[in-house]
């Protein structure tokens, strides 16, 4: 395993155990053994400790999460939307409501101040990037720019919303209902 | 300190500690030094651990919730709403946004498998409790059934969604869009 390898393959592992129990409950021993990186790695790689391993998972998140959304070229307003809320059902199903957002994961387990203050910086512009770029291909399709923004960000509230609650449920029906609710919020035509 | 009082002092103390840290980093040391109860109390009040203090703040928490929407007599199905809404924001307002729910706390960091399958099993019994009532009153007040239903999970889901984002922003900003975004759910004259 080279050291990007090993590197890529902690981040990953922390991601996946962040979002099924939360950053807290996650330990840099299990992501070791998750991810076959030798114990040598923690302090080569995350001298700053678990902070600096949870923050990369957020990164590591928000890169995926904008690639997704990236990939909307093509579709109405109403697409972009259900392709976002898509992204989400898919994580939900393939772990029948187990697996949540990384970034909720992080953001509940995370006080404001000091001196989680840094990570719970990178949670933020993790959520603010994935709003604005929902916002502006809304607007982008003729949904008038305040309004794009409010059903951007009732969007990400919702499906982080509706994502505990199909954990739970063991069940994706909660966000289904979301979903419906949120799609009829567009202008009719959209 | 009677016994009564140092037991429920505990389940406030923990309900504080985890609405703003999760449940993985709420001790049983710091529940002590928070509610000011004897150390001997961990073992008399909550033999089972820390899992039956986190269940127990979760029922505190629910009865709490299902208290303040029995008051909601008397109001119109906006009225209702706005008052479900209005309990959360003024937890956001009150704590600058560093205060989350409690039983997202719990879910978040809780695996829905053994051994804490029976701690899900009550933060799930909490939200259906939240949403049935929610469901009823917008139903008695005129809303058709299953419009009522999904109207009080989208608005669930809103709000745990937005207690994140506001936790992230530190700010109230996204619950008030949130807000807006569920009110105009409502059938025309609720």
């Amino acid at each position: 395993m080279t050291e990007t390898d090993s590197r890529t393959r902690m981040v990953r592992s922390a991601a996946t155990l962040i979002s099924t129990r939360g950053v807290n409950a996650t330990s840099f021993s299990e992501v070791l053994a998750d991810s076959g990186a030798p114990r040598g790695s923690i302090y080569h790689h995350f001298p700053d400790g678990k902070a600096q391993l949870a923050e990369d998972a957020v990164r590591w998140t928000s890169g995926r999460v904008l690639g997704h959304q990236r990939a909307y070229a093509g579709t109405s307003a109403r697409g972009v939307l259900e392709r976002f809320i898509d992204m989400w059902r898919q994580v939900v199903r393939a772990s029948q409501g187990a697996t949540g957002c990384v970034v909720a994961g992080v953001a509940v387990d995370t006080a404001p101040e000091s001196p989680d203050a840094l990570l719970m910086g990178v949670v933020r512009e993790t959520f603010r990037a994935w709003i604005a770029t929902l916002a502006d291909q809304l607007a982008e399709r003729g949904i008038e720019a305040a309004r794009a923004r409010a059903l951007a960000t009732m969007t990400l509230a919702g499906m982080e919303g509706a994502l505990i609650l199909c954990r739970a449920e063991g069940d994706v029906q909660p966000l289904e209902t979301v979903a419906a609710e949120l799609l009829s919020l567009l202008p009719p035509g959209s």
